[in-house]
């Protein structure tokens, strides 16, 4: 076979993660590789009761063909008790449902970008992001990040630098993914400034930003900005069922509007059973106190993975101690690669996402992802216990 | 605000079935507009025991992240009793799931083709899959359609002369949208290598091919295709329930392995609940006697739109007799506009598609479209009763 596919496949590269998640699957593998939330705080038994009401009392509309916006129950929900607590006014015209924030970020590429323009994104930044964007062909300006996130003067600097050809700016302020880290207020509301002075579309990608452990919860970039150019993602993956694929865009109407065109092509709607069941699932039960439930297993989870790290780990490793989300980042000593590592770890049953495909532009090899929202805690301290034991080794070498 | 979208979004328009069907919502109105199945016959009993069972059993499992290629059950039962009846040996790696055959389209065109390439496509064609199409930036090429489908020898001709720079063809075989013509056997085996000696990938797209109320079935392009350059798409939408978003892409591994990186940027995966739904129904019941009913209903309403057509329409007005699926094309005297014409239609609380978005580059505007599966029966009658009273005002000028 000879055949001829599109320039843009030379971009596509399989996702590391998901190549993981395969290898990960065998049973008596401790994986901290994946995103995956805990499935055993999925509200099962309520989802059941709901399901079954959603069948009997609208089945006919819940199976059927539905708008390309999305369920318009769910959409003032969404704007009522997601959006509003984040110190955004909007209403539904502001709203489109996706499969999922991934959705939202393949989405976004394709409407705001022409092959060789730049997305200014974190160093490092959510590698599922950076293969959503790839397929249209930018380029990636990273700007590195502190304690306190993306390191906005960076950005500042880049943006003066019309070479750069910046035409959007993709940042998670929450937990970030990978690092863990948290941006804070004033560099949120310069970001806003940046994107409305340069007229350029901002994208906050926000799946975490509810998961908070402790501290205060920090207004989203969205609720700084006047001007319209903030597009905030939003997404039910991490505080209810991924397997839903329910998402949501957030964005001034005109810019809603063309998002709804593209997903019009793209699939037509999300799946309408499950729109129908989320929506009647939060008139009854309200998310928030689930919510809850699931930031104290969180919660404590990432104690023991930091304690764990602290006990098993050679001290010169470092990592990063989140406020909330799913993830602590790990460095290593400069000359150590991550990726060889991890052919260690597997073989002692351990596994995480090597940090390299964080990087964009490629280059740093001396990271890597912990996950600690998917695995119980006794395999938390076991699996840290063992990847300590194969660290030690290239640290005592 | 004056943020920059990516040249491709010019082409985006809004789909005009989507739109309608926003204006024919209104209960007063006779819909024949949209290609909606008949919601009464949704399984909906069956559905609300499997959706249990499912979330007792497996909820963790069906709520969960997985697979971007699919649930494996589901994909196993698609290759056995959906693929192999329609003459296709392949196994589970020649399959993935998509939200609906709507995002295989889409997918289709960001994998092969590049802008300024050529869609060879019938004439008309499905106006969902020109849009998908039309973010990629195509050109495309009308080949023209008889009582036999696509006439293949005209593609031939357009396949040798290079300037046409054909890179994709693609074609509804059984009940077109939104023609309701069949492409006979040999037309079938032609297309299949035509698309092997010029090495170019065939869209065959299936998502009626079930839906036949007479005679017999006509095996699939994919079926004679040992080059492996036809891609087939099918679907649960007509045959089970659209809001489930589920169809499928059958192709060779190679190309299939493509289409999974496309779609883990795209969206990560289909809605796991649903995967889990269908496969366990499959598993429990038949789908081939839930298509039987459906068969039966949309013969009845072929039968009585037609019938009606016959008694209350000009006896000029053509329209076709389609043999299967949930369309029939009706074709006005040269100088009417069906767009036009369809205000008046509007004015009697009856409503269609005026044909000219079928044609991708322009031009014939005195065709309709009839959906007849979606409209009960006593309904079917009176719309089409009140369709030929407003055509006939046409006919007597």
């Amino acid at each position: 076979m000879n055949i001829r596919y599109a320039n843009r496949t030379s971009n596509l590269k399989a996702s590391e993660i998901r190549e993981l998640l395969k290898l990960t699957e065998k049973p008596e593998i401790i994986s901290f590789a994946g995103g995956l939330p805990a499935p055993e705080l999925f509200p099962l038994d309520k989802l059941n009761e709901v399901a079954s009401k959603v069948i009997k009392e609208k089945g006919q509309i819940a199976l059927q063909y539905a708008s390309t916006d999305g369920y318009m129950p769910l959409r003032e929900i969404i704007v009522k008790e997601r959006i509003a607590p984040t110190g955004v006014k909007c209403d539904t015209s502001n709203v489109m449902l996706t499969n999922g924030s991934q959705q939202g970020l393949e989405f976004s590429a394709k409407l705001f970008i022409n092959e060789g323009d730049t997305i200014a994104c974190e160093s490092p930044s959510y590698l599922g992001a950076l293969n959503a964007f790839m397929a249209y062909g930018p380029k990636f300006l990273e700007i590195p990040m502190d304690e306190n996130g993306m390191i906005v003067e960076e950005l500042e600097k880049a943006l003066e630098n019309e070479n750069h050809n910046i035409k959007m700016i993709y940042t998670i302020p929450d937990f970030q993914n990978p690092s863990g880290i948290t941006m804070n207020i004033e560099r949120r509301k310069r970001l806003s400034e940046l994107a409305a002075k340069y007229e350029i579309p901002l994208i906050e990608d926000s799946p975490y930003g509810e998961l908070r452990f402790e501290g205060e919860s920090l207004p989203s970039i969205k609720s700084f900005d006047k001007a319209g150019y903030v597009i905030n993602l939003g997404t039910f993956s991490k505080t209810f069922c991924p397997g839903l694929r329910l998402g949501w865009i957030l964005a001034e109407e005109e810019i809603i509007k063309k998002y709804i065109l593209i997903k019009q092509g793209a699939d037509l709607q999300c799946n309408t059973f499950a729109q129908v069941i989320a929506g009647e699932y939060m008139k009854i039960y309200n998310l928030d106190d689930h919510i809850k439930n699931i930031i104290e297993v969180y919660r404590v989870r990432r104690d023991l993975m930091i304690d764990s790290m602290k006990k098993y780990f050679p001290e010169d490793v470092k990592y990063t101690y989140p406020s909330g989300g799913l993830f602590t980042w790990v460095e290593l000593r400069k000359d150590l690669d991550s990726a060889s590592i991890m052919e260690d770890a597997l073989k002692e049953n351990v596994a995480y996402v090597p940090g390299a495909s964080f990087f964009p532009n490629g280059g740093k090899k001396n990271f890597f992802r912990l996950n600690y929202s998917n695995m119980p805690e006794d395999k938390i301290v076991e699996g840290i216990k063992r990847l300590g034991k194969v660290l030690h080794k290239y640290y005592t070498k």
